[in-house]
C-alpha cells in the first residue's frame, strides 16, 4: 500500500451476541472516533453472526465501499469463532499455524500458572500472507492483510483488548496513509429550546453536505451541536471550526452553556465552587434526581449542602414549613408551594441558594388542571425567588429528567452563566 | 403479506452520530432482543449515515437476506433526517403530506402550548401507499411499507419513541405472521452474588450451545439470568423454560429477587404498599440516588415519604440529629452515624422502616483506614437497626450506584422477600 491514500473505512462487528441483542455494540463506536482522529472516517458499520458465509460476503461489502476494513471479534479459541477462517476464505489463501505465534501463546499460559488449553492452538493461525498484531491482553492475536488495494485489520471483540490493539497497532499504521485531511471536532452544549426552534436560529449552518459540517443531538433536553471541519492541515480546520462555533455561539446567545460534554451541574457546580457559593435543592416529583445530578459531580460537597425529597404533604409542612393553608389553598403542585418549598430549603440550610420542584411526573395523578408532566420550579437567590411553570412531555421518567435539567438550567440562569 | 411466513429480520440503525462514534447504538439491540421474542431472529445490522442514497442501497442489502426490515433513526425534523425520502425513494413513489397527521402534530405542540415550528410539517409525510405508525410520545410518526413481499417499519431514533413502537405497532403486527421455531425467554433477577459464583451455583446451567440456553448479564450488582428455550411448539419451549427457571431458583434461593425487568425498587415498593407499610432514607454520598430510585416507580408515593441528602456534617447534625460528637470521633463514614442517620430519618419521617447510606464514593477522600469505596449501610425496622460494611470498587459513578442497590436489597432482605 506504499503510496496509496486512504480516504474512509468501515467496521465490521462479528459475533451472535450482537445479533441476539445480548451485547450492545461498544467496539464499533469506539473505533469510528478513533478512526476519525486519524483522519479515516468511518462509512458503514455491519454487525454479522458468527457464521463463515456471512463474515465473507460482508467483508465483501465493506471492501467495495471503504479502503479500510476494521474487524473486531471471533478471534478466540472456540469452535463459534470464525473470523479467521472466514479472512483466510475471503482472501482465498490457507490458514497457517505459526510456531512463534504458539510460543507466545504457552508463554501466556505459563505466565499464569497454567497449560494451555488445546484448543487455545487454533489462536496461533493466520491466513497466509497475512501478519499478526501483537495482543498483550489476551490470547487471540490480531490479523493484518490486504487484497485489491484494501487494507484489513481484524481485532478481538473483549474492549479492552481490542482499545489497546486500535491505538497501538492500527492507528499508526494508517496515520502516514490517510488520505491528508485533519478532522477537528468541537461541541456546543445548549439547553433551553427544541432542535427546531434551534436549526431555525442558526440559519444555514446546520445544512447538509456543509464544511464544517454541524450535526445536532439531543438528551434530556439537551442540545450538543457538534461541529466537524475538515481541511488538509489542522491550523485550517482549527480555524474554521472556531469560525463556525464563534458564529453558533453569536446566533444561539446564552442557549449555549458549556463545550464538550459538559452536564448543566458541572457547569453550575464550577461557577458555585469558583464563587464559594452553596446551594440546597427540595424536590418533590423528581424524588432526588436533582440532588443526584448536582452530586454525580467529584468535589460536590464543596456548594452542595442539603437536599430534601419531600415527597408527602406531611414532610412539605414539617420539614420545609410549607403552611398547611397553602398547600390546602393551591394544592401541592402550584407555585406560592414551590417558592415556599425554595424558600425553606434556603432558610434551613443557609445557602445562598435553593432550587425547588414540585410537579406531576405521572402516569396517575393528573386532571384537567394539572395535567401529567407540570411543574413548578423555584430558584431562590439573593433578595428573590423567581418561578417558573412547565407541562413536560412523555413518559415519568422524562418528566423527570425534563424537570430537573430545567431546574439546573434556571440556576445556570439565575448564576448569569 | 397475508399468508406470508416471516423468518428474519434485518435492522438499519441510521444517524451520522453512529458512524462518527458520538452515539453507540443501544436501539439495535434491544429491537434484537424484542424480535426474537416473537420468533423472528436478527441476521444482520447496518448503520449508515444521514446519506439518501446510503440509505436506499442499505435497504437493498437488507431485504435481500430477510424478510422484514426495521430502521431506527432519521425521521427527525431537521435537514439530516433523510430516511422518510430514502424510503420513498426505494419504494419509488413520491412523498405525500397527509392532513390528518399535520393535524396531530399540530395538536401536540399546542398541547405544550407553542406553536409548531414550520419545519416540523415535513414529519406528517408519509411514502405513497405506506402507513403511519402512531408516536405518542414525540412527534415523529414511523413508517410501515411494503416491497416485493418484504416488510418494512420505519422508527424513531429516541430510544423511547422506538422502544413504545417496536412494542406497540411492530412485534403485534409480526407476531402472527412468524413462523418456525418458538422462543421463550423468561429472566430472573438476582442480587447479593457475583456473575462467577452464580454461574459455579448453577452447574452446568450457563453451557452453551444448550437448549435452554441460558445467559448472564450484569449491571449495578444486578445479574440477570435470561433463559432462551426453543421448540416447535410453544407450550413445549414455555414448559422447557419453565422447568430450567426451577432449577435455577432452586440452586440460587433468596438470590433470586424477581423475573423479568424487575428492579429493586420495584419488588421493595410492592410489598410496602401491599403490607402499608412506609419508608424514608438519609442519604451521604449516594447523593439522592437511593430515593431517585425509589420514586422510579409509579404510585410510589403510598409508602415513600420523605428523603433527606445530608452531604454536609452539619445537614447530619441538623437534620437527622446525628450527634456531633459521634461525627468528631468515628467520622461521618462510620457505623454508628449510619445507625444514627437511619433512626433519625425513621423518627422525623415516622416511618415503618429508613435507610441510609453514608460512604466515601471518589475519587477524592479516602485514605487506607477509608478507602475510596467504603460505605455504611443501616436498616431501621421493628425494634432494631441493622448496619453494613461494604467496600465498592471502580468508579464514582459504579460505587453510587452499587451502593443505593446494595441498600434496596438489604430493605428486600428485612422485608422476608
Amino acid at each position: 500500500m506504499g503510496g496509496t491514500h486512504i480516504k474512509t473505512a468501515s467496521i465490521v462487528s462479528i459475533g451472535n451476541e450482537l445479533l441476539s441483542g445480548r451485547t450492545v455494540d461498544t467496539n464499533a463506536a469506539h473505533a469510528a472516533r478513533q478512526l476519525r482522529t486519524v483522519g479515516v472516517p468511518v462509512v458503514s458499520i455491519y454487525s454479522v453472526a458468527d457464521e463463515e458465509p456471512a463474515i465473507r460476503r460482508t467483508l465483501g461489502l465493506a471492501t467495495a465501499e471503504a479502503d479500510v476494513v476494521v474487524t473486531t471479534g471471533g478471534l478466540g479459541p472456540t469452535d463459534d469463532d470464525l473470523t479467521r477462517q472466514a479472512i483466510a476464505g475471503y482472501l482465498g489463501v490457507e490458514l497457517v499455524c505459526r510456531e512463534d505465534l504458539l510460543g507466545q501463546l504457552r508463554e501466556f499460559f505459563a505466565n499464569r500458572g497454567v497449560d494451555m488449553p488445546e484448543r487455545n492452538a487454533i489462536q496461533a493461525c493466520v491466513p497466509q500472507g497475512a501478519c499478526a498484531i501483537k495482543n498483550p491482553k489476551g490470547t487471540a492475536p490480531g490479523i493484518r492483510a490486504e487484497k485489491d488495494g484494501k487494507l484489513l485489520f481484524a481485532l478481538p471483540g473483549v474492549p479492552s483488548e481490542m482499545r489497546h490493539m486500535l491505538e497501538n497497532a492500527v492507528l499508526p499504521a494508517l496515520r502516514p496513509m490517510a488520505s491528508g485531511q485533519t478532522v477537528v471536532v468541537r461541541r456546543l452544549r445548549c439547553y433551553g429550546a427544541g432542535e427546531s426552534t434551534i436549526a431555525e436560529m442558526v440559519g444555514d449552518a446546520m445544512r447538509r453536505g456543509q464544511n464544517p459540517l454541524v450535526n445536532c443531538t439531543v438528551h434530556a433536553g439537551v442540545i450538543t451541536l457538534e461541529i466537524v471541519a475538515t481541511a488538509d492541515r489542522n491550523e485550517e480546520a482549527e480555524k474554521m471550526a472556531a469560525q463556525q462555533e464563534q458564529h453558533l455561539r453569536a446566533s444561539l446567545g446564552r442557549l449555549v452553556y458549556g463545550t464538550g460534554d459538559q452536564t448543566l451541574a458541572e457547569i453550575v457546580g464550577e461557577r458555585l465552587a469558583r464563587e464559594g457559593k452553596s446551594v440546597a435543592v427540595a424536590e418533590s416529583c423528581t424524588g432526588g434526581l436533582l440532588a443526584k445530578l448536582i452530586t454525580d459531580i467529584p468535589g460536590s460537597s464543596r456548594y452542595f449542602a442539603c437536599g430534601w425529597v419531600t415527597y408527602s404533604n406531611d414532610a412539605k409542612k414539617r420539614e420545609l414549613e410549607v403552611p398547611a393553608e397553602m398547600i390546602d389553598e393551591y394544592g401541592a403542585v402550584s407555585e406560592p408551594v414551590a417558592r415556599a418549598m425554595a424558600q425553606g430549603a434556603r432558610r434551613r440550610a443557609g445557602t445562598d441558594y435553593a432550587i425547588s420542584i414540585t410537579g406531576i411526573a405521572g402516569p396517575g395523578g393528573g386532571n384537567e388542571q394539572k395535567p401529567v408532566g407540570l411543574a413548578y420550579i423555584a430558584v431562590a437567590g439573593g433578595e428573590s425567588v423567581n418561578t417558573s411553570r412547565f407541562v413536560f412531555s412523555s413518559d415519568r421518567s422524562s418528566v423527570r429528567s425534563r424537570a430537573a435539567q430545567m431546574a439546573l438550567n434556571l440556576l445556570r440562569l439565575e448564576l448569569g452563566i
